[in-house]
Protein backbone atom coordinates (compact mmCIF):
# COMPACT_ATOMS: atom_id res chain seq x y z
CA UNK A 1 0.00 0.00 0.00
CA UNK A 2 1.22 3.75 -0.85
CA UNK A 3 0.29 6.62 1.06
CA UNK A 4 -1.42 9.24 -1.03
CA UNK A 5 1.95 11.37 -1.47
CA UNK A 6 3.25 8.36 -3.07
CA UNK A 7 0.55 8.04 -4.98
CA UNK A 8 0.66 11.41 -6.49
CA UNK A 9 4.64 11.72 -6.82
CA UNK A 10 3.88 7.67 -8.55
CA UNK A 11 1.25 9.67 -10.55
CA UNK A 12 3.75 13.11 -11.45
CA UNK A 13 6.13 10.53 -13.19
CA UNK A 14 3.35 8.65 -15.06
CA UNK A 15 2.35 12.21 -16.53
CA UNK A 16 5.84 13.13 -17.25
CA UNK A 17 6.07 10.09 -19.52
CA UNK A 18 2.82 10.37 -21.02
CA UNK A 19 3.35 14.39 -21.71
CA UNK A 20 6.79 13.63 -23.24
CA UNK A 21 5.80 10.90 -25.21
CA UNK A 22 2.59 13.37 -26.66
CA UNK A 23 5.37 16.47 -27.12
CA UNK A 24 3.18 18.58 -24.05
CA UNK A 25 6.21 20.20 -22.98
CA UNK A 26 3.79 22.85 -20.88
CA UNK A 27 2.63 20.26 -19.22
CA UNK A 28 5.90 18.72 -18.57
CA UNK A 29 6.83 22.13 -17.38
CA UNK A 30 3.97 22.18 -15.18
CA UNK A 31 5.08 19.11 -13.24
CA UNK A 32 8.31 21.20 -11.97
CA UNK A 33 9.03 23.86 -9.66
CA UNK A 34 10.61 27.29 -10.81
CA UNK A 35 13.57 26.28 -9.35
CA UNK A 36 14.50 23.00 -10.13
CA UNK A 37 17.85 22.14 -11.04
CA UNK A 38 18.52 19.02 -13.62
CA UNK A 39 21.77 17.48 -13.26
CA UNK A 40 23.57 15.21 -15.76
CA UNK A 41 27.29 14.47 -16.48
CA UNK A 42 29.73 16.31 -18.75
CA UNK A 43 27.92 19.45 -18.19
CA UNK A 44 26.89 22.43 -15.74
CA UNK A 45 23.67 22.01 -13.99
CA UNK A 46 20.62 23.40 -15.60
CA UNK A 47 16.91 25.05 -15.15
CA UNK A 48 13.34 24.93 -15.87
CA UNK A 49 14.49 27.58 -19.07
CA UNK A 50 16.85 25.62 -20.62
CA UNK A 51 15.30 22.60 -20.39
CA UNK A 52 11.93 24.15 -22.31
CA UNK A 53 14.51 25.33 -25.07
CA UNK A 54 15.85 21.73 -25.11
CA UNK A 55 12.42 19.90 -25.62
CA UNK A 56 11.09 22.90 -27.97
CA UNK A 57 14.28 22.00 -30.16
CA UNK A 58 13.22 18.61 -29.94
CA UNK A 59 9.71 18.60 -31.05
CA UNK A 60 10.49 16.34 -33.91
CA UNK A 61 11.75 13.47 -32.11
CA UNK A 62 9.69 10.66 -30.41
CA UNK A 63 10.30 9.88 -27.07
CA UNK A 64 9.16 7.22 -25.39
CA UNK A 65 10.57 6.55 -21.31
CA UNK A 66 9.28 3.81 -19.27
CA UNK A 67 10.44 4.25 -15.34
CA UNK A 68 10.79 2.12 -12.75
CA UNK A 69 10.73 3.16 -9.12
CA UNK A 70 13.03 1.57 -7.44
CA UNK A 71 12.81 3.76 -3.71
CA UNK A 72 10.37 6.29 -2.97
CA UNK A 73 11.00 8.09 0.32
CA UNK A 74 8.67 10.97 1.70
CA UNK A 75 9.85 13.43 4.31
CA UNK A 76 7.20 15.77 4.98
CA UNK A 77 6.72 18.27 2.27
CA UNK A 78 9.83 16.64 0.12
CA UNK A 79 10.39 13.69 -1.08
CA UNK A 80 13.17 11.40 -2.64
CA UNK A 81 13.43 8.49 -4.97
CA UNK A 82 15.75 6.30 -7.36
CA UNK A 83 13.84 5.30 -10.72
CA UNK A 84 15.44 3.02 -13.66
CA UNK A 85 14.36 4.93 -17.09
CA UNK A 86 14.83 3.31 -19.99
CA UNK A 87 14.49 5.56 -23.18
CA UNK A 88 13.82 5.40 -27.12
CA UNK A 89 14.47 8.13 -28.96
CA UNK A 90 13.27 8.22 -32.91
CA UNK A 91 14.45 11.16 -35.17
CA UNK A 92 12.34 11.23 -38.63
CA UNK A 93 14.30 8.91 -41.36
CA UNK A 94 16.85 8.13 -38.49
CA UNK A 95 17.45 4.98 -36.16
CA UNK A 96 15.93 4.59 -33.28
CA UNK A 97 18.72 5.19 -30.55
CA UNK A 98 18.19 3.79 -26.72
CA UNK A 99 19.15 5.31 -23.69
CA UNK A 100 18.84 3.26 -20.06
CA UNK A 101 20.00 4.15 -16.32
CA UNK A 102 19.44 5.98 -12.81
CA UNK A 103 18.03 9.28 -11.52
CA UNK A 104 18.08 10.10 -8.17
CA UNK A 105 15.57 13.20 -7.75
CA UNK A 106 14.08 15.38 -5.36
CA UNK A 107 10.15 16.21 -5.08
CA UNK A 108 8.68 19.66 -3.39
CA UNK A 109 5.31 19.74 -2.48
CA UNK A 110 3.92 23.11 -2.35
CA UNK A 111 -0.02 23.88 -2.01
CA UNK A 112 -1.12 20.21 -2.06
CA UNK A 113 0.94 19.61 -4.82
CA UNK A 114 4.05 17.58 -5.41
CA UNK A 115 6.41 18.84 -8.29
CA UNK A 116 10.38 17.80 -9.32
CA UNK A 117 12.63 19.76 -7.97
CA UNK A 118 16.23 18.34 -8.38
CA UNK A 119 16.94 15.48 -11.05
CA UNK A 120 20.52 13.76 -11.22
CA UNK A 121 20.28 11.84 -14.48
CA UNK A 122 23.02 9.17 -15.25
CA UNK A 123 21.62 7.81 -18.41
CA UNK A 124 23.91 6.57 -21.16
CA UNK A 125 23.40 4.95 -23.98
CA UNK A 126 22.60 1.72 -24.57
CA UNK B 1 24.68 31.23 10.20
CA UNK B 2 24.85 27.49 9.43
CA UNK B 3 22.05 25.10 11.84
CA UNK B 4 23.84 22.24 13.67
CA UNK B 5 23.00 20.09 11.35
CA UNK B 6 24.49 21.74 8.10
CA UNK B 7 27.64 22.29 10.20
CA UNK B 8 27.82 18.64 11.14
CA UNK B 9 27.02 17.64 7.47
CA UNK B 10 29.60 20.06 6.44
CA UNK B 11 31.99 18.44 8.52
CA UNK B 12 31.19 15.09 7.68
CA UNK B 13 31.95 16.13 3.91
CA UNK B 14 35.58 17.65 5.00
CA UNK B 15 36.21 14.27 7.29
CA UNK B 16 35.51 12.24 3.99
CA UNK B 17 38.00 14.44 1.62
CA UNK B 18 40.66 14.23 4.55
CA UNK B 19 40.02 10.63 5.19
CA UNK B 20 39.95 9.49 1.47
CA UNK B 21 43.23 11.54 0.74
CA UNK B 22 44.87 9.93 3.49
CA UNK B 23 43.66 6.19 2.31
CA UNK B 24 42.03 5.72 5.50
CA UNK B 25 39.35 3.52 4.39
CA UNK B 26 37.81 2.80 7.51
CA UNK B 27 37.10 6.08 8.45
CA UNK B 28 35.07 6.99 5.05
CA UNK B 29 32.94 3.34 5.82
CA UNK B 30 31.90 4.48 8.65
CA UNK B 31 30.94 8.20 7.55
CA UNK B 32 28.11 6.10 5.02
CA UNK B 33 25.20 4.40 6.26
CA UNK B 34 24.75 0.20 5.91
CA UNK B 35 22.27 0.69 3.22
CA UNK B 36 24.01 3.29 0.94
CA UNK B 37 23.45 3.03 -2.23
CA UNK B 38 25.91 4.75 -5.37
CA UNK B 39 24.57 5.56 -8.43
CA UNK B 40 27.12 6.36 -11.39
CA UNK B 41 27.07 6.91 -14.71
CA UNK B 42 27.62 3.54 -17.07
CA UNK B 43 27.07 1.27 -14.18
CA UNK B 44 24.17 -0.65 -11.84
CA UNK B 45 24.15 1.19 -8.53
CA UNK B 46 25.95 -1.01 -5.96
CA UNK B 47 27.09 -0.59 -1.97
CA UNK B 48 28.78 -0.69 0.70
CA UNK B 49 31.00 -3.88 0.65
CA UNK B 50 31.73 -3.05 -3.22
CA UNK B 51 32.73 0.78 -1.85
CA UNK B 52 34.96 -1.02 0.39
CA UNK B 53 36.72 -3.30 -2.58
CA UNK B 54 37.10 -0.56 -4.81
CA UNK B 55 38.97 1.93 -1.76
CA UNK B 56 40.99 -1.12 -1.28
CA UNK B 57 41.60 -1.87 -5.15
CA UNK B 58 42.76 1.79 -5.16
CA UNK B 59 45.71 1.82 -2.11
CA UNK B 60 48.50 2.57 -4.10
CA UNK B 61 46.48 5.67 -5.30
CA UNK B 62 46.93 9.32 -4.00
CA UNK B 63 43.09 11.26 -3.77
CA UNK B 64 42.78 14.04 -3.75
CA UNK B 65 39.52 15.51 -3.69
CA UNK B 66 37.42 19.62 -3.14
CA UNK B 67 34.03 20.01 -2.23
CA UNK B 68 32.16 22.71 -2.27
CA UNK B 69 28.69 22.84 -1.27
CA UNK B 70 26.23 24.53 -3.40
CA UNK B 71 23.06 23.79 -1.63
CA UNK B 72 22.24 22.01 1.42
CA UNK B 73 18.61 21.30 2.76
CA UNK B 74 18.20 19.90 5.77
CA UNK B 75 14.76 17.56 6.46
CA UNK B 76 14.46 16.48 9.79
CA UNK B 77 16.11 12.99 9.86
CA UNK B 78 16.68 13.43 6.40
CA UNK B 79 19.28 16.16 4.17
CA UNK B 80 19.62 16.40 0.53
CA UNK B 81 22.75 18.14 -0.74
CA UNK B 82 24.44 19.48 -4.57
CA UNK B 83 27.91 19.46 -4.41
CA UNK B 84 30.66 20.69 -7.07
CA UNK B 85 33.77 18.22 -6.35
CA UNK B 86 37.12 18.31 -7.87
CA UNK B 87 39.53 15.45 -7.55
CA UNK B 88 42.72 14.71 -8.69
CA UNK B 89 44.44 11.20 -8.69
CA UNK B 90 47.68 10.48 -9.32
CA UNK B 91 49.37 6.74 -9.38
CA UNK B 92 52.61 5.91 -8.87
CA UNK B 93 54.95 6.74 -11.57
CA UNK B 94 51.72 7.83 -13.50
CA UNK B 95 49.83 11.19 -14.61
CA UNK B 96 48.11 13.23 -12.75
CA UNK B 97 44.34 12.52 -13.52
CA UNK B 98 41.51 15.28 -12.96
CA UNK B 99 37.59 14.66 -12.54
CA UNK B 100 35.07 17.40 -11.78
CA UNK B 101 31.85 17.59 -11.72
CA UNK B 102 28.25 17.57 -9.30
CA UNK B 103 27.13 15.32 -6.80
CA UNK B 104 23.82 14.87 -5.53
CA UNK B 105 23.56 13.54 -2.19
CA UNK B 106 20.94 12.32 0.53
CA UNK B 107 22.07 12.02 3.74
CA UNK B 108 20.05 10.54 6.91
CA UNK B 109 21.09 11.32 10.74
CA UNK B 110 20.18 8.30 13.22
CA UNK B 111 21.34 8.11 16.55
CA UNK B 112 22.07 12.09 16.37
CA UNK B 113 24.75 11.24 13.85
CA UNK B 114 24.53 12.09 10.27
CA UNK B 115 25.44 9.87 7.14
CA UNK B 116 25.58 9.30 3.41
CA UNK B 117 22.70 7.39 2.84
CA UNK B 118 22.32 7.67 -1.44
CA UNK B 119 25.06 9.31 -3.85
CA UNK B 120 24.26 9.95 -7.61
CA UNK B 121 27.58 10.96 -8.66
CA UNK B 122 28.19 12.61 -12.62
CA UNK B 123 31.77 13.53 -12.35
CA UNK B 124 33.23 13.20 -15.70
CA UNK B 125 37.32 13.09 -16.58
CA UNK B 126 38.93 16.74 -17.39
Amino acid sequence: MHSEDEQAIRALIDTWMAATKAGDVATVLDLMTDDIVFMVPGREPFGKEEFAAISRSQQGLQIEGKAEVRELQVLGDWAFARTFLKIAIRAPNSNRLERSGYTLSVYRKTSGRWRLARDANLLSLG
